[in-house]
């Protein structure tokens, strides 16, 4: 949801986007490289051309430690503040995204590196603070001799902010249809997660129905 | 050099130490895995055991600009500060490593990340310069929570300096005879290229014999 609102969010404005995505050993990795190909292919349809990169870490992560990967234990069930979800925490994971997505832009002449990032990950995950996302800038912006610079522009809005502004905001509505949520490794969403939690609060908040299939009520 | 002489300088401390090498499209990666193996083993001969990661990051690099990579041009010929050099910058190759080895020491419980970068970098790399290394420090300490920093003990030091360093500091010797700084994709050092220049200049100052062999004269 962040990553397909992020992306419609720059489309809206008229930027010509490249997309990043990450084979990093992530239960849900299959899931979310379907879900990428399916919203690329909806905006190309609808007349916006968006350049794909699919970036394999697989190697990288290897020796990582996270109940989010396929190497980590199971998935925590429960809300997303509830300690237990630390586990899901990838160390470091949003850095290395930003600063491979860095390099890249600097090597193609892109000036800005966007993350979808909300205030409902602060709790949980270091990565994805105002404070992280500021020294990221910094470091990325000295890295690159001041050729490219990081944006979050969800940094202090909740999920179901995002969702309001993906179906209110831009010319052409997120397709929310084909985004993928769930830290499972399962085709349809579990509903337990604190992922799929949050996901179900925000478009409970804005009294929209989910598009998604559940496999628990 | 820089790295076998990072290596010495923690090991003669006590540390223990895991060791990253990455390879991510360069023109001398086969010739550094090489240098890494003999110099692990080499400390191992010695009653230092080194753990080795070896990170495979060719796909993330694969759209990467750089005349260092396989996919770019010549290395360039000349002296470091030489403007032709810029050509050899791999963009945000510093921050890309220093990130997942953060994750990776997030990971096994290790505090520290080191990287051997000198002042002999600062004019033609950006992520090698303090100002780089402080903001690359701020956003991992952010990052993991406070759990890992960065540490660049040659930050202020030449090439020069480092190899005094390695020769006169630890107990047990640098073995600069298995280190590898040319830059080209051929076994024999060519001595043409910047960084090749750069280490026959750092021996000459100190009036000693570079043990490597040089395809020029």
């Amino acid at each position: 949801m962040d990553s397909a609102t992020l992306l419609g969010y720059f489309l809206n404005q008229g930027y010509e986007v490249h997309t990043c995505s990450f084979q990093y050993g992530s239960k849900q990795n299959k899931y979310e490289e379907k879900a990428v190909s399916q919203i690329i292919e909806y905006y190309y349809k609808h007349g916006f051309l968006v350049v794909s990169h699919r970036i394999n870490l697989e190697n990288a992560f290897g020796d990582f430690r996270s109940n989010l990967l396929k190497t980590g234990g199971d998935i925590p069930e429960g809300h997303y503040e509830d300690e237990s979800m630390k586990a899901t925490v990838v160390p470091g994971r949003n850095l290395i995204f930003l600063s491979i997505m860095a390099g890249l832009a600097e090597s193609i002449g892109a000036k800005i590196v966007a993350i979808g990032v909300h205030s409902g990950d602060h709790a949980i995950y270091p990565d994805c603070r105002p404070e992280f996302v500021a020294a990221a800038h910094n470091a990325i912006e000295l890295s690159t001799g001041g050729k490219v610079k990081v944006v979050a522009p969800f940094l202090l809005d909740d999920k179901a902010g995002i969702l309001h502004r993906g179906l209110n905001d831009f010319t052409l509505k997120v397709p929310y249809e084909l985004t993928r949520t769930c830290y499972k490794d399962q085709e349809y969403a579990c509903g337990k997660c604190g992922s799929c939690q949050e996901r179900i609060e925000a478009f409970h908040n804005l009294g929209i129905e989910d598009p998604i299939i559940y496999e628990a009520e």
